[in-house]
């Protein structure tokens, strides 16, 4: 199995903590595409990935995932233990929505605010293979829409150890990686968010945050 | 179980489909909300989804997904034939890579299109209890995405019967659900896409797409 990953990236982030936590770091192949460089839109990539992104996880049979929700899929029903997706139907279902909230309005939203506004970025407003210009009033509705993430986290949290209850799943790993990509770009969490802060402290404690 | 609808909203067609491909539809209890009322911000409703979105799909414990992903995830799980979300872990994961490639890059680029110019959608750019204005840079942005969408999909659907290959699964039931709302807001498939209307056509002859 091969990772194309970048270690500073955000994305391939959430891959890279799920490989960890599943104990794989050392059996799949980790191949680095420098996204400084644009290596991801040059013609060798193009031919591994045609949007232009990572990560991508590629089976042994040659079979490829595009998204974080293709390669994490494959991942958890190749290596069941732990699991990272839920035991029972209503938990697969209930860690099913919280992660696609993580994405959507966490992860998303601090993509929109980023990818608006820094000047690196110029005509990258979206990943992949088409350019798209920035659009400023979309950097302050990213904004806006973290600050509510964070309030929806916390509410989220209230009560509880991890994202979708008792155990640790992908909605965590989602979540705190669109935490800690707010952090990075200076959208930090509020103070009032005490449930986030608590949280956010418990999972950076696990290995797969340092990988 | 209950299943939130919105009989006229593209998000709850693809749960509504999900559930009939499934031959569930007269076991599942269908409750309508109201959107061009508003409903869905109202009190009782907000009692029910603090997101103020459909589709909700209640368990017969009281477990609630405000997704499709995890609405579709609870169906898949508890009524696993016939499976729309794969049988081995590389078609499970190759299905889930699309679904998410068809929700992003076709769904919420149409939404995006839609939202943020039609008149009657002033300020609700966004669904969800806040409300975003709507910009218009972003408007024509999502009608750019949508026909670059219908490329992609084109491209994946070279070949093939389905979107992931030789079975139907949810990346049909996205896609189709992702090209008719395109479609019914005046966004025409173009006709250099002759696998999307080759495809679009031969979906359109399952009894799933009428409920």
């Amino acid at each position: 199995m091969k990772f194309y990953d970048c270690s500073t990236a955000p994305s391939p982030r959430q891959v890279r903590m799920f490989i960890a936590e599943k104990g794989l770091s050392d059996e799949i192949e980790t191949i680095e595409v420098n996204l400084r460089e644009a290596e991801q839109l040059g013609d060798a990539f193009r031919a591994i990935n045609p949007y232009c992104t990572v990560p991508v996880l590629e089976t042994d049979d040659g079979a490829r995932m595009f998204s974080t929700a293709g390669c994490c899929r494959y991942l958890e029903e190749a290596y069941p233990e732990p699991p990272l997706m839920g035991r029972t139907a209503a938990e697969k279902a209930v860690i099913a929505d919280l992660e696609w909230r993580m994405e959507i309005d966490g992860f998303l939203a601090v993509s929109e605010a980023l990818r608006n506004s820094a000047p690196g970025l110029k005509d990258r407003a979206l990943t992949g293979p088409d350019n798209y210009a920035q659009i400023p009033k979309l950097a302050a509705r990213g904004q806006q829409r973290v600050q509510r993430y964070f309030g929806t986290l916390d509410a989220i949290l209230e009560g509880r150890d991890y994202v979708a209850g008792e155990n640790f799943s992908i909605a965590d790993i989602t979540a705190f990686c669109a935490v800690s990509f707010a952090n990075r770009v200076k959208i930090e969490t509020p103070d009032t968010a005490v449930n986030v802060r608590r949280w956010f402290a418990a999972v950076s404690a696990r290995p797969s945050t340092t990988v």
